[in-house]
Order: C-alpha cells, then structure tokens, then sequence
C-alpha cells in the first residue's frame, strides 16, 4: 500500500482482502496439487472416492471466491477513491479476484457443485468412449456440460457476444469480435501456404521417424536437455503420463509430464521442450506475488506463446540442431549416424495435414483449432447440437484440412478440453501461436545474437529477456497490457504469417 | 439410523453431523495426501512456501473439528436420549469426533496454527542438527515444542497423570497406571533373556548381511513380494524415502515408501514388510466407513500391531524364508548361493543392542521405546530439561542397553517424532509388539494350518482372519474392545514373552 495518509476503511478492507486472497491461493495451491497427484500419482481404485474430497476443497474455494466478506471487500476497494491508495500489484490482485466475482457471483455453490463432480465423471465417460470408438457414451454428458455452459454464460454475461463469456476465462479481454478476423486472416494465409507446400517438388524426407528409439534413451536425453533449457529441477518434477501438461503448484513447484513412444520419438521430444516452456514461465514469475492470485501465467495464450516459443521458434529452428544434433546422435547411434543434420532438420518441420491436433505441425495445428472454435460457437448459440457433433466434425476437417476422420476417436473424441468443461479455451493454442511469433520478432530485434545463443546452447541470455519481460510479472498485467508493453503494438497475425512463410519456404524450396 | 420413530431434533442433529464428519473427513484426506506429497514427491524449493498452504488446510480441518456447529450437534446426539436411535456405527462416528471436540476445544485455532507452522519448521531445524551432529540446533525448536505440549496437556485435561493426555491421542483409553506395569515386566524379562542370550556359546553367524545387494534387484524382490503378501497395487503405490512410512489417503489409496540401501539389504526387506502390514490394515477397511472418521485404524498401537506382525511373526518366521529364501536366492544367487536357509533364519534373527531403533532387533527394541517414554514422561512433568536430554540420553542408554552412543546424532537425534510433536507417540510401537504377540497366540489357535499357509506362501486364510478380526472394523471399536473382542482378554505383556522366549531360546540354544 502507498506510503500516504489512508482512509482506515480502505485500510481495514484492504488487510481483509489480503488474507482471504491468500487463503483462496492456498486452496487453489492445494487444488492444483490435488489434480496432479490424480492423473500421475493416484491408484485406479482410490480416485473415485477421492472425488468427492476435491469436489468439496474447490467448493470451498468456490464459496470463499463468492462470499459476502469478498462482496464487501472488493466493493470498498474497486471504488474510484480506494484505486487512490493502492499500488499497481494491489490494483491487479483487487481486479483478478473482483473479475471472477463479477463473473461468478450468480452461480449458486451447490449448483458449482453439481457442475464439479459431472465434470469429474465425464472425464470417465470420454475416456470410455474414446477407447471403446462409441461417441454415444460421452453425449449424454457433454449435453450436460453444453447447458451448464450455455447458464453460465448467461449467469456470467456478456456485451456482445455469448462465447466471449467463455473466452474471458483463459483470455481475458478478448472477444469473437476481435478473434473472428484474426483467424480469419490466418486460416486464409495458412490454407494458400499449405497448398503451395503440397504442390512442391521438394518433400523433406519423412521416414527417419519410422523407426524405434528406445524410451530409457529418451528419458536420458530429457534429462540432459531440460537443464540446460532453464528448467530447474529442483522446482520442478518431471513425470510421464497419457496426456502430457504442465501443473504449477507453486513458482518453487512446477511439475511437468511427458509421454515416452518408441515409436514416436518426436512425441517426447518436443512434448517436453513445450512443457517445458510452460514451466520456465511459472519459474520465473516474481516472489512478490506469492500469496496472490497473480502468483501464474497472464493468460492462456500467454502461457502457451511461452511453451510454443520453447517448443518450435526455439526448438524447431535450424540452430537449435546445429547444436543439439550431434548429441542426439550420440543417445542413437544406429537410428539417426547415418542421417544429416539437414535432413532430420526438414523431418522435424514436415508439413502434413494429421487427424489428431496434438500431432500437427506448426502451420496445420492452427486450423485444428478454428474447427473447434467455430464448433464450440455453435453449441452455444444453440446453432449445432451434440448428436450431430461427430458429423460436423468431419465435414469441417474436409473444409479446412482436405482429410477426413475414419473413426470418432480419431475425430470429435480426441481431445480431453469438453470432458472437464473447457469450452473457450481452445482458442488460447493458437493465440499462444500468435503471441509466440510476436515476441520472436521483438526478442530478435532487442537481441540480435538471438541465434548465436541458441546455436551454442546458451539459453541464459534468451531466459532472462524472457524473464525480464514476460515471466517476472505472473498476471500482473493484462495479455493485451503485456503484449503492447513488451512488443509495442497488440496482437496481429503478420508476425506470424511471415514467420511461417519465411520458414516453410526454405524448407519446402517454394 | 435405526429404523424407529426417532426426536425430530435427534434426525436434524444427525444430518448435519454427517455432512460435517464427511467434510472433515475429505479434509483429512487432503491434508494427508499433502503430508505424503511433501515428504515423497514435492521439489525442495517448493516445500517451504507450500507449508503456509498446507498450515491453512490444516487449520480449517480443526475450526471445523471444534466449531459451535460441531458443539452444538455433538450435544444432542451425545445425550442419553439420541443414543437410544443410533446404531453401533453411528455412535461410533459421533464418539471419535466428541473425544476429539472435548480434548481440543480450549486451545484456541490461533494456537494451533503457530504450533503447525512451528513443527513444519521443526523438521527443518531437526533434519540440519541431526546431519551437523550438533543437538543446539534442534534445542530452541524442542523446547517451544515441549512448552506447548505442557499447556496443550493442561487444556485437553486429564484424571491422573498428565501424560495420559498426550497417550490418548494415539491410544485412547490407555493411561500411565496401566502402561507402567506392562512396560516394567516387559522390561524385566527382556533385560533377564538378553543376558542369556549375550551369554549363549552358540551365535548366528552375522557376515551374511556384510555383503552388498544389488538396489535394482532389491527392488524386483518387493515388486514380487507386495502382492503375494496381500498389498493390492491398484489400491496402493510404494515408493521411496530417507525415513520409510505408509500413508492412507482413503482405504482404496494407501501409500507405503521403503529405502534401498546397497550395504543394508534388510532394511528394504523388513522395511518393506512392515509398511505393508500397515498398508493392508488400511485396504481391508470396510468400505461402509468411508466419509467418516472411522476410515482408519483402531489406534496407533492396533496399527502397528499389524505391521509387526507381518514384519517379526510372519516376516522373521522360519516357515516364511522356507518358501522365500530359495526365491531370494535366485535374486541373489553370488551373495547367498552358499548360505543355508538356517543361517539366513538365525541371521535375520541376531539379538545385539543397537544405537539407532529402527535397526534393532525383536527384543531389543522394546528397550529403545521404554528410554524415550521414560524422557517424555519426564519432560512433561518438569523433571528433565530440554537442554539436558543428550545427556539423559546416553545415560538410559547404557542402563537399558549397555551401549553408549558417540554422537547426538546416533542418540538423541536419531528420531524425527519429537520435530512434529508427537510426544506420546513412541509406546505405540511396543504396545504393537504386545498386541501382535496376543494376535499371534489367536490366530494360531483359530488357524492351526498358520504356519502351514506361511510355508506355502498361501497368505489368503490369513489375511481373511485378519481382515475380519481386526482389519474390516477400522475405528469402530476403541483398541481395548478390539483386542477382548479377538483375543478375549485385555492386553498383556505375557504372550510376547512367550514368543520371545520361545524363538530366542532356539535360535540362541539356551
């Protein structure tokens, strides 16, 4: 709090604020650790029962994020005189718990309640039906999740657009009116580069990847490798499990997982640098926000510009390899002694239009998720139903990707977001996208020895302008008050669109 | 309930006690996951800052636990008249959490909270004296830790003597009056029967041990041995810690740890017996005490009764190793392909005092624990010192065992109990040795194929007995109902005696 004479009601107000914030980011600690220790550490039997103890933590945390003393507090604090007396930290600590307020204040606990342990389930029933090829055994609750989604938006409001309820949660700020022709631009871009890729001559040899390399080598190669990236393992796990992510309990504790293939080499590989993206971010937000709900990541687009950027302007770029490649021969010596660093350079960028998002190239992987947006606009707006999602799904894939699933698992039943109700936060990937090559053309410009670093492996400087101007601030400040702070307009998708054409160019020999 | 028209106040009373005994319940199911994750999986650098988070949780679980609301209901279904509509469950339920409300509702929620975060530091500050050997580092920390286990004796009260207050957290019922005369014939006979042995011309032969085993393969054996002793994997995980221990999350969760050490086979062997005496306990609770405070077991003494048994009775039995030694061969065929299973018997049976208890053997253990209840009965009563307790120490050390240790760090500080504050702790362990002693002479008489089933690896029979015995009740009987339930008669130190005389006198030729 400024050093000036204060009102004692915003002073009074303002301590109580500050401890029920702490005590929801221990619940919310808590709860992160919760959901991590399910889905790596957990065994089969006891996740059931153990439901309904997280079920009863994140109402808690619900009911203190909702409850009259919160009301109260925020009421006195986000008045025009209070702004007066407090600093830029506080002002975004009283914003973040006063926009999820706002936002949530009309959901009853009990119906939150109900909402968590359907969730819970569903995850259950996707699974099912995803393994069993059966879209008909998760419909019934992702009908459920559709109208608990289609309140909420109501319960949550919104100025123009329903979905830009949703959006605001992994976004905030953002609106259809604003993504619409962002995507737009990119779609029409990608679709003309990709065909031009698949008209070329040249096509970057595939088969260096159908091979097998064995997992403990993996393992040891991850090792090595993150390290070196920034990762400290000393805050930080990695583990493996089916779907790899990224869960930060707190900035000294951010657990990562991979998921080890033999026959998919690439799948570890860059699967850890991503998570690994995400996970330098949270170690590097400012000590100052402990306690605080500004203690994560600006946004999701944010958060995954970080884990794109470590992932492919990084991880994918020639210079990367110019050091990395070498070693990587060295952990396999019979899969890759014989090949180039060229080739396996353009193996690893090979552009092909896949059924799964998860396995899509940089260019591709963007038009996965406008299929799931334009859908995800759908269901709310009531334009598209549930039962008719499968078929949808696969008209769009023709549409947008010129291929067409042969199975629901391989379709509309391939990702986990609808099971746990995370209808808006598809957009944040290729937001994260966008973001990503944003700050490329900026770091390149602010260091220009950019590629000198990464060539020799030397990470410490591109961390710490990373650090210096993303990571440090947590939620500090909004995606958009960030992007224009550090990149000096906001987000548009030249950057991008010129980073793809530049680099697929070279490599498809366009 | 019972199915009888019932006071409206009574049905109300127990509705909300049940919601609150189930929300306590998942918040101690949360806490404990916590404890586990800090200790096994948690990053060192975020130990620290999550420790307020979980200070926070911990704190909320005792508001509850002594809240008006819990005052108010416990009033009414305590009465004469509500008993009347309860059933044996039920008034079970209400009798854990009344022991608890009664005990713990003088201290104050504010008190709590500094003495958890004082004993989260604790471990700290016992951990460095511990590894510096250096007892002035852990003094200031224990003596706080004593002070507040003198108020805390005062204000849970207490009839006799004021230890019975600490006692009863861990064995309810048990008090000084009883324990004394148990543990001084114990003592007495242990002290006649270990001369006797110490004098014996005939020794097993120790080199055996002196010998180095391979980590991984020790690993492969526990991996074999768990599920053939009755611990059910999916309901369970093992993993490793400096200081071996199980921890149940609910009774489809159980967590146990081991630790290997390449120059010390046995401690992984029995250690990993033990906890899954513990483990199988939790696993075999009936599912009907889930959501309540009956969800665990009998006392601290039942519990270690179980792993006791398992560990000594089954684990160090001669039938045991006919069926396994031939298998441990195999998994160590250069280190024990020329010992005769008859030495390895005698071997894992050495009789010699030790520094540290947990590397004790049978006999002599139960020496180990009556020091550490002789010091702490002292402590709260006044008459020793913090300061002077490496001292005392070592001074109750050559009295009851004739050895002296050299450092603090063998002697003193060798235990971690006191850093958390679990001052009455300690008796449970011999009380588990008399009780599985008791169980013992049961199960043999009920079972006579006991050894049969051991020697063929057939545990089956065994841990039905058990489980319907003693496993299936969880905490709806008090320990002393248990065991004249099971055994028909109280506690009593003559069937360890016994078996101790019994084995010893073979093994030693006396």
């Amino acid at each position: 709090m400024k050093q000036m004479v204060c009102d004692q009601s915003v002073k009074e107000a303002w301590e109580k604020f500050k401890k029920l914030d702490e005590k929801i980011t221990h619940y919310s600690s808590v709860t992160a650790l919760l959901d991590w220790d399910q889905k790596v550490m957990a065994p089969k039997k006891g996740r059931q029962s153990f439901s309904n103890a997280i079920g009863t933590l994140k109402t808690e945390e619900f009911k203190l994020m909702v409850s009259d003393e919160m009301r109260d507090v925020l009421s006195v604090l986000s008045s025009s005189d209070a702004i007066e007396y407090l600093d830029e930290k506080e002002i975004a600590q009283v914003r973040e718990r006063k926009e999820f307020y706002d936002r949530s204040k009309s959901i009853p606990p009990k119906m939150y309640q109900e909402y968590a342990v359907l969730t819970a389930q569903a995850n259950d029933s996707w699974e099912e039906a995803r393994d069993k090829n059966d879209f008909s055994l998760f419909k019934p609750d992702l009908e459920k999740i559709v109208e608990y989604n289609k309140k909420f938006v109501e319960m949550y409001g919104y100025e123009h657009h329903p979905y830009d309820a949703l959006l605001n949660q992994y976004e905030p700020g953002l609106t259809v009116e604003k993504l619409d022709p962002l995507f737009a631009r990119l779609r029409e871009k990608s679709i003309d580069l990709l065909q031009r890729i698949q008209q070329s001559t040249h096509q970057p040899p595939a088969e260096i990847f159908e091979q097998s390399f064995g997992v403990e080598k993996q393992k040891a190669f991850n090792r090595y490798l993150l390290p070196i990236l920034g990762f400290d393992m000393k805050a930080g796990r990695l583990d493996e499990t089916v779907h790899p992510f990224a869960q930060p309990i707190n900035n000294k504790d951010v657990r990562i997982t991979t998921r080890y293939q033999e026959k998919n080499v690439r799948a570890a590989l860059f699967g850890t640098i991503h998570e690994a993206g995400h996970g330098i971010y949270e170690q590097n937000i400012s000590d100052e926000f402990e306690g605080t709900a500004l203690l994560t990541g600006a946004s999701y687009g944010i958060h995954e510009s970080q884990s794109r950027f470590l992932e492919n302007m990084v991880g994918r770029s020639k210079e990367f390899w110019t050091f990395f490649y070498p070693k990587l021969q060295e952990y396999f010596p019979s899969q890759l002694g014989q090949v180039s660093e060229e080739d396996f350079y353009q193996a690893i960028n090979i552009v092909k239009p896949t059924m799964i998002r998860v396995e899509a190239d940089e260019l591709t992987y963007n038009l996965h998720i406008m299929i799931r947006y334009e859908i995800e606009k759908g269901l709310i707006m009531g334009e598209i139903e549930v039962k008719d999602l499968p078929e949808i799904w696969n008209a769009k894939m023709k549409e947008y990707l010129g291929i067409v699933p042969k199975t629901a698992s391989e379709g509309v039943l391939q990702d986990v977001h609808w099971s746990f109700g995370g209808l808006g936060y598809f957009p944040s990937y290729s937001l994260g996208n966008l973001y990503a090559a944003q700050l490329l053309n900026t770091i390149k410009k602010e260091c220009p020895d950019f590629y000198h670093h990464i060539e020799t492996a030397n990470f410490t400087n591109i961390q710490t302008w990373l650090k210096t101007n993303i990571h440090q601030y947590g939620k500090l400040y909004t995606p958009n008050q960030l992007i224009i702070k550090t990149t000096g307009e906001e987000l548009n998708t030249d950057y991008l669109v010129e980073y793809l054409e530049n680099k697929y160019s070279k490599i498809y020999q366009l």
